[in-house]
């Protein structure tokens, strides 16, 4: 990913509401970085299969892992897949059914993941999942076991074929409709971390990491 | 759909995780009314595309909808797709990388979308979509001109190959790992509506609907 602002590809174009796509690597990046969650399309017996899971990203690579054994990694490994990361942060509220939106931010990528085979970047990557998300936590971790290791498959998908789509701000009503005497305007969605709950067989003394207790401040679901 | 707490299909059967799913329609309903956010999954050229819009739910069929001309609309009308609905609670912070988990509410539906064509059962769609999110909204809008209710496109799929998963609570670690100085629990994920914001041009003295107003009150991200 370069810092282009035009489309990599026709095949990444967005095509519809083109003037709320954007390429840039600043803002891919930042939205992928507010949200873990992702669904991941695949085909599977000639069907599409849409399957929520956990992303992370390092530098210009998107990363997802699954039981090794499982249907949709034997679906993603050289296959092409599709995925998506969304971001809700509003209804937009207008004057007509018709002119009535959402805010958010969203990225598709395309592309054929590579199934990790290689056991330092394996680890490499598993290291990165977690750090992304509780930086610092990996080496306070039980260390894997070769089972674990193993059991887990690591798909990598870089960010070759990557749009982003992002809305902000009020209805866009038509110019006649501005004159009604009808409320308009934005619901906002926050989505924000609670309390850590401990689990209750954690042993005495053990507090929470400032990884943690710190996550309401953390970089997930910042605005761009 | 009826009661039924059997997977309604082979095709509709969750594969991983298997002790998480559920099939019953009241689990069903709950996870579809509660966000409004869902992933749709076409084949488009060949390939898998996941395209994220709101879906809403009238009795045992979901909708979306489009513009009529957009390739999504095409791709789906009588075509195999998968729309797929996720909430995150929380992630699960265990004392090894591999106990790791999220907590969560999902659904998964397959099936071949209809494109409704019956000008009277469209318009009830639509009005559904409108209510489902502001209830009692639908009669203060200004009606939809003939060209807007040909524009858009909406989809009717019948929630007949349904299923979900839901996962709550606190890490499941391995049993020696308890005995660990290790910190592990839940860091829950709490999502909510803000104020209503105001269009800049709304008219002088309109006040937004109570509809509007009671939000943080509606039903939307309720647990189960």
């Amino acid at each position: 990913m370069t810092d282009q602002t035009l489309p990599p590809s026709a095949h990444a174009t967005v095509k519809r509401g083109a003037k709320r796509a954007r390429y840039d690597a600043e803002t891919l990046h930042a939205i992928l970085d507010a949200m873990p969650l992702c669904h991941v399309g695949y085909i599977i017996d000639g069907r599409p299969v849409v399957i929520p899971t956990l992303q992370w990203r390092d530098g210009n690579t998107l990363y997802w892992h699954g039981a090794s054994t499982s249907r949709t990694i034997a679906a993603a490994a050289g296959q092409d897949v599709c995925v998506t990361v969304s971001i809700l942060d509003g209804l937009v509220i207008a004057r007509s059914a018709f002119n009535h939106s959402v805010n958010y931010r969203s990225v598709v990528v395309h592309g054929r993941p590579r199934l990790i085979d290689d056991p330092v970047h394996k680890e490499a990557a598993l290291k990165a999942m977690i750090e992304s998300l509780t930086p610092g936590r990996w080496d306070a971790l039980r260390p894997m076991h070769p089972k674990e290791f193993k059991a887990t498959g690591v798909l990598a998908l870089d960010l070759d074929e990557a749009s982003c789509k992002v809305r902000n701000g009020p209805p866009v009503d038509d110019a006649e409709d501005y004159a009604l005497p009808i409320w308009a305007g934005v619901l906002p969605l926050h989505s924000r971390w609670g309390t850590p709950e401990d689990d209750s067989r954690v042993q005495p003394g053990v507090e929470p990491p400032e990884a943690i207790t710190a996550f309401p401040q953390g970089p997930m679901f910042r605005g761009l």
